[in-house]
């Protein structure tokens, strides 16, 4: 049983520790937060399932406070654990990784930090052999996560030359008062970094592409322009998807009819927090454009990057070194593919 | 064991079901819908945890066709239960209550029904004895129900001769495509129902106000101006409500900033679908206008009448005649009033 | 002087007569409309500058009964007119054709009628020749309208093979209540139909495309990826959408942040209604993906189909056969191209 | 003729340099800003109606190099003024207040300035007497603007003891990008500032209140609760808001819907950038509690405090000492009233 702890117990840190706690070979030591948020207040509330340390010395009077059971600081679950899942806020996670190497722990870091923090810019189906061992990973984004999935789906079947990308972005989580748009769509330079990211993880594809911030809180959209090396009939495309545990392909007909369906059903399927880890592609949207392939993704964006962070865990320790082994017993235990 | 059936498997009936089955001295029979809509592929995918009847003979075909095991009509399931929870659209109840005459069944409607389909108009904590024994009982809507939770506590305190209320009314439920608002906020002619069906439950109190809908999903908010009998200090207020096993009181500074807060504390407490049965009341903002009292309330849209409802059949099936021992039992195995 | 009629007196028809009203060559003998909508009543405060026709006899009680002054009925109008400015809601352009050809007078139909009503769809820029002396002309619809503008401007410089298009769309216009989206992005079945009107405009190239709905009201965003038969620079695609009278470039640093920004601007210019008949393209969204160009548009859906329409005045009346001349006499009277 | 200059070319500050160049008895001097916001260079597009002044010496380079034309720093305007209207953001105003004094130039300050920047805080119906002759004065801010207008009209009439109000608040302006809200209503500490600022302009009235922010940004809605000394009709309340020249009174069956109809029905008024000086009362929500009268306001929050720091600059300068005469010729070179 490989130990791990999580920092930052925020909407990311949060369901790090859930996705931990399912998975039989690993064992959650805790999770460290600073302050008393409501999502500290709402585990306590539940009974405290997960052990509690508090991030720093200081910050434990104002915990205790307000009841919360700490049982430690985070340099004493440092001795415990294997690995850290930081999901602290960015710029955090670099402090942090000072603590990291003192104790000899291996990390994985969120889409928010900067790169220079990792050995490697990770993703689990796209370069999992590049973790394979390494100290510090740093996982993509969550709409780069969701859209290397995909890409690296087809890539894998005919080969993917180019990519355009829209991003339709939801500007903020559920629960958010510090950012947020009223009517209005943001534009952002391009190419956004996305479209990089994904060059740095699948070096062979070109990629560029626009975002455009939305009003909404229940996931992004991104359409892709993709430019197969051999053409690929929309059933292709859709059958490819179709195989993957981690797409879900809806269509309207269904009543999937946007973003909110997605949620709606994830909360109507009891999904804690009404989550779901999968990416979701309409089949209404795959059209094409010449040779090109358009499509249409669903990124949950509280949830997508579960499962790579955790098939991170597998490639650092080195717990598999095959990497559909490795995503294999990550969906296993997640429930993933289940669905089919 | 009084067995219990749920017609229409929408946003209210799904969270009535859930609610009926941790209900120890209950038996959920089952629930019907007649479409294979989101949210009955969602029973599907979660293996069928309750039995699943079709609305009518006909509508079998397309609900087996899309792979949704049918347990039998909704004629079928009536002949093995004591009482219906109605949560049909609008209209539908008036004609299912044909059938439940027919086979001797007693039921609930919702709120959207029309007043003449019941027997009488019901609230667990303000009018329980009207229910006793009655055949047809009527529930408030999510608004009228969460607001008289908050007024009877008050009256039961010191009396309350008026209430001026203004209601800000979230548009439309997550997920609802077929009602939306965009950037704007729409007024209604004034007094509201709301104000209209307090009176019908209370009669003793003079209600008006005004109501407008605003474009989010999580939550209503009313603000309240009550006239009390004898005068009560703020402390007094908010003491009263803190006693309230379905009443929250909740504050800014602990991080409930708005409606948003309390949909991601349920989400983070993990409670299924990230619901919510208790309102609540900001202590921020209590405060006097003379002897006037003023405070704004937040209603889970969603999941707020599930408790009243089962209530309703308690009284209707004489489970107990006595008003708290009865939204007690409600209360205990919901798990209301547990965070305390 | 050609004699121009606007029969509904709507979101469009406002504008048209608004823009027939600036046209030196042009006459508006007046607006037609059934109801003393808030529009119609706008135009009796502002003291009648446009004389106002009924559309039917039996309307003109009402209308009266409101203090609208009614010149006659439509009938009366289509006597003194040479042509028809039709942006009745969907489906009553169509029967207003037969009053049309009764008194043998022209027409130019807006996006939402049935495209069997006209004898040509049409765009000023993309086709004026095929508009000239027909009786009965279609415009583009909005977002068609200002994606042609971008796609013609482009396409005459190097020759466009093929577009595939993201439309991000306003779900509602400003002071709609009957249709909106409340926290949700809506998914549309691809291809979406203005990819297909861009091919029935400009059969030469292929189109295809992706539409999401998002909860705002200020403008469309369009992201194009669009092949080139001929390699072009960056500096190139924006130097061409410079010199186009009709689209404006733009960018984030100089505050044109969004789809709000445009629609602040042009309120700030002192515009009747912070109405802009351009369309406007980011700078900072001109990209490469290999030869494809990338880039984002602004579409005003209020104001934007004006100019087109006033150029099929020019078309169907063959007052001018010249394309540039004609869309340029337009724009002279617009005062389009006059901030450079 | 007295000579006016605005500080601060922003939301309010261009439409109080609007308002100015419509009074006959008031010279507009110029405008100030800091920097080619995309407001000044709108003044450009426009033509420069307006002179422009330099905040500083320092800002002069670079509003060069954006093409904008300069007329001089803040302090050449200041010779040339009898008083300055300081739409500044916040702060500001009490920096510049040092050079309005070294130049012995009079101010008017906008709502988000701090009280003890000036001599008295004004409203023009409320307490105009309060404002004659005063060096420095501040108005009140655009939602206690606009409900001291209706409070004001009431308590000439009857006398009012006390009100208990509801702001819905719009969370941001068209074209804001920097705050938001998206999918939730947010709850801010009671009692609200407007409240207390209603007290010290109206000293002999208690008033208190809720607020609630909404994503929407055209216009607050405020529900209030108002207790009058003599008993009085629901017909009474409407006939003194309809008497009112800066009230409209409106209702849903003429198609006000909501607050983007007002902002609607403004921009097919052709008024500049859609704006209303009016607030609005919806016929429909005027009801009784008892004694107490409850009625829903329209805050049209870009343009409400215009007419009423036009009276403050009447008073500030004596050029009238009756307060009706002020307040009527403002309202007359406003347009005010005409539409009766």
């Amino acid at each position: 049983m490989v130990r791990v702890g999580v920092a930052g117990y925020g909407v990311i840190g949060q369901r790090l520790a859930d996705g931990i706690a399912l998975q039989k070979d690993m064992e959650l030591v805790g999770v460290v937060d600073v302050a008393p948020t409501l999502s500290v207040k709402a585990l306590k509330e539940k009974g405290m399932p997960y052990a509690f340390y508090a991030a720093t010395e200081e910050s434990i009077p104002n915990l205790e406070k307000h009841g919360i059971p700490v049982s430690g600081t985070m340099e004493d679950m440092l001795k415990k654990v294997d690995i850290m899942l930081d999901a602290t806020g960015a710029g955090i996670g670099a402090k942090n990784k000072v603590l990291y190497e003192k104790y000899g722990v291996k990390a994985v870091f969120q889409g928010g930090e900067s790169n220079n923090v990792a050995d490697v810019f990770f993703h689990g189906y796209a370069n999992y052999e590049e973790g394979l061992g390494k100290n510090f990973l740093k996982l993509t984004s969550c709409n780069t996560t969701g859209l290397i999935r995909a890409i690296d789906c087809l890539d894998r079947k005919v080969g993917i030359e180019k990519v355009a990308i829209t991003i339709v972005r939801r500007v903020a989580d559920p629960g958010d008062y510090h950012r947020g748009l009223t009517n209005a769509l943001q534009v952002d330079k391009a190419p956004n970094h996305q479209a990089i990211d994904l060059m740095t993880i699948m070096p062979h594809i070109d990629a560029t592409g626009l975002l455009i911030h939305t009003p909404v809180t229940h996931g992004h959209f991104i359409s892709v322009v993709a430019t197969p090396k051999a053409d690929m009939e929309i059933d292709e495309v859709i059958a490819a998807f179709s195989e993957h545990d981690r797409i879900r392909v809806v269509s309207i007909d269904e009543g999937f009819l946007g973003n909110a369906s997605l949620f709606r059903y994830a909360r109507d399927l009891g999904n804690p927090r009404g989550d779901m880890y999968e990416i979701a592609v309409w089949r209404d949207t795959v059209v094409k454009s010449g040779k090109d392939i358009m499509f249409g993704i669903h990124i949950p964006q509280e949830s997508v990057t579960i499962p790579e962070t955790i098939d991170a865990v597998r490639a650092a320790l080195g717990m598999e070194t095959d990497r559909l082994k490795a995503v294999g017993e990550t969906n296993k235990y997640l429930g993933m593919g289940a669905w089919k």
